[in-house]
């Protein structure tokens, strides 16, 4: 298959773009635009192709609090908080306030700002295990230089990773195989989430050669149900790092500061030697840590970490401001009781219309999940119908709560879940056994 | 060398921290809290030990136009521009409205903005070879998607790229050795700058297996000299990449948009097939972006590309309309005249004090040089009198210049270098021969 030039206007989209729903004609008019100058169109987690093609909005005009206007002026409540970094509720005035203070003055430097130091400052006292913090635009930036750092530091090459899980972009991890040879991947080892003989049995067979250990607080792999750690299975982890002298790293990318605002380890009862967070952190505002141990500090100062716009001050004087917001208010808290409220809630209207509904994961960032519905179509239809009455739920990633969401908002959101599970018909498989 | 836990404060710091001028003093203060936190206390390309310890200011409050000062109250006439990022200057008020319009009304969504749409299309105008484009935030974060997708649509292993030359900060191309392993460059080999035959040699000893050649728009090393194409050197590499089907990747991250407002390929007389971009895209927001021909449209919608905040609509508002005042107000041709009188008026009051002063490079981002200098000592001189006096030149690394820096500006620059030249000693080594 090599590789030839062509001239321009020969390329087809991959994705059929002939159904959309009648209520989105701008986002189709915006998308039909992308595909001509966009290789498909969207690309990556906000790509039609990983939501619902045709009836998810496409693209968004505004937002606020916990709902967001898409361009053709349809309104959600929002479940998925930007995927993740929206922790606040969109438009958080404190933090824009702060971001926008330090970016008066001007933002990208020759030099970091203040704000460079006390966000490292903050990090170091509130994660309790860390030393040290650093600071990236990307999530995949911290988790990659955290594998070099473990590299760096034990002189070994082996990395061992959670089957299913997601780190980033970076060959050595991304999902899909586009682009990736199988040297990028030469040292890589996936074990099972809850599966000790599976790692136990890959530590001695890469006996004196594992340099870290990558895990998730806990198993959130995309299109399956979330998986809680069972029987200590972290701190074994941890045990075993510990006793054979790998860096035991935390990717807690996905629910860092959203579950408990020392980081979700605290939820977990363990402690890693490097976690990376991102998401969360700033409310929106591009900026990913790494933070560690003081063993690891010399060789994390020899590995290689920059970028062009790694200094924006507002970025960092957002992340400070959103750090001591979720402590001050126990966001943690407040997400967690909404969380139980919309879960209980949906599981309840659920039943009484005859579909067995499970919320996998923890609250604040859910997995709902119908039984038996394996591939996925009864989940499809609900959120299919659910965004078309305003409630935005997404089929097969985990959804997001912030502390914007409040009772009235959670009780409209089950309000229109009990709508559309009055509209389905619960196949035997799916029925409520109970 | 083992990985082995060790308690907090155990950890001593790489640099000297006994030296600093007495005008430093709370950047003084800012870095000692910083060592405590932070490995290395600053990384990267902002780290002291990347400048002149000491002298140079650690820590920056705020800029304007061609102006920055630092956490101490010392201004500067800035002639980096943020490492480059800054093409029209700091805080340049339309920039800025612009994205702060977009902000307004939210910034990351679940979905991209109209800006994508917009910016892709602009770029595709733009960028006379290009049929699309994508986002990222970091340079690296193209230039390595673009190795990839050279690799998905040849299906081929090797990448070539240019002895001395920065692609970023990922395992294949990062300078230092830090956590990398011998696996992450098998398959890169360095040709040498306007060097045909190592090429030539290259292409031949490995045909059928390269994917990608990437070069720069002209070279441009740390701590060395920049070099121009000489001998249509980067059109023979198009002429062998075209007839060999392999993809040539232009790093137009240092100085695209700056040189050239449909980038800097224009200024050379070539045409690559895929070409990446970063720093001046947006004045200092958070984006990079590649653009590339149709041939690779199906190959590029194979490799996956996503980050958590790719879609910061104040990002693509502020990137749009950068673009625009760059064409609008032929920003690359004021800011060549600007480096031109720079440059001339540099070399003049250099060689009135006997030193041989060398421009090289472009004048909008020139690299001086003394000649002879080898161990850049005489520059460093240079460079270390002239902040004090406050001028921010850098020692072994380009300069940058912006559409802020206006006669006035450049003229006083020139006068600090004068008051500088004047009062080093050269060397018989340095001496002007002239």
């Amino acid at each position: 298959m090599a590789f030839a030039l062509a001239g321009k206007g020969d390329f087809r989209p991959p994705i059929d773009v002939s159904f959309f729903d009648s209520r989105l004609s701008e986002s189709r008019a915006l998308f039909e635009r992308a595909l001509q100058v966009v290789p498909g169109g969207i690309y990556g987690h906000t790509s039609p192709a990983a939501g619902l093609p045709g009836v998810f909005p496409y693209f968004a005009e505004s937002a606020e609090g916990c709902r967001f206007t898409d361009v053709d002026g349809n309104v959600y409540l929002d479940f998925m908080c930007g995927f993740g970094p929206i922790v606040l509720g969109y438009r958080h005035p404190e933090v824009e306030e702060a971001a926008a203070e330090a970016k008066a003055k001007g933002n990208l430097y020759n030099q970091p700002s203040r704000g460079f130091v006390e966000l490292a400052e903050l990090l170091v006292e509130r994660v309790d295990f860390a030393d040290w913090a650093v600071f990236g635009k990307n999530g995949s930036d911290v988790t990659t230089w955290a594998l070099q750092v473990a590299r760096e530091a034990t002189g070994r090459k082996k990395i061992l990773m959670l089957k299913g899980a997601y780190h980033g972009v970076d060959a050595w991890c991304a999902p899909g195989y586009g682009g990736i040879i199988e040297e990028d991947r030469e040292h890589i080892h996936r074990f099972g989430w809850n599966d000790p003989a599976s790692l136990c049995g890959m530590l001695e067979s890469l006996s004196g050669q594992v340099a870290a250990v990558f895990v998730t607080p806990y198993h959130h792999p995309s299109f399956a149900p979330s998986e809680m750690p069972e029987n200590n299975f972290l701190s074994l982890v941890q045990k075993e790092c510990n006793s054979r002298g790998i860096v035991m790293i935390l990717d807690d990318i996905r629910t860092g500061f959203r579950l408990h605002s020392g980081g979700s380890h605290r939820s977990f009862g363990f402690e890693p030697d490097i976690a990376c967070y991102c998401k969360a952190l700033a409310n929106g505002f591009p900026i990913s840590a790494a933070v560690g141990r003081n063993a690891l500090k010399a060789a994390a100062a020899k590995v290689f970490l920059t970028g062009s716009y790694w200094n924006n001050a507002d970025a960092m004087a957002a992340a400070k401001v959103c750090l001591q917001i979720i402590e001050r208010e126990n966001v943690p808290a407040k997400i967690e009781a909404m969380g139980n409220r919309l879960c209980r809630g949906l599981i309840e209207q659920a039943a009484r219309n005859g579909f067995a509904l499970q919320c996998t994961g923890p609250r604040a960032a859910p997995y709902p999940f119908f039984k038996e519905d394996r591939d996925l179509r009864v989940m499809q239809e609900f959120c299919t119908k659910a965004v078309r009455k305003g409630a935005f739920f997404h089929p097969h990633h985990n959804w997001f709560l912030s502390a914007a969401h409040d009772e009235a908002s959670i009780d409209e959101a089950i309000a229109i879940a009990s709508e559309c599970f009055s509209e389905m018909r619960p196949s035997e498989t799916v029925k409520e056994s109970a």
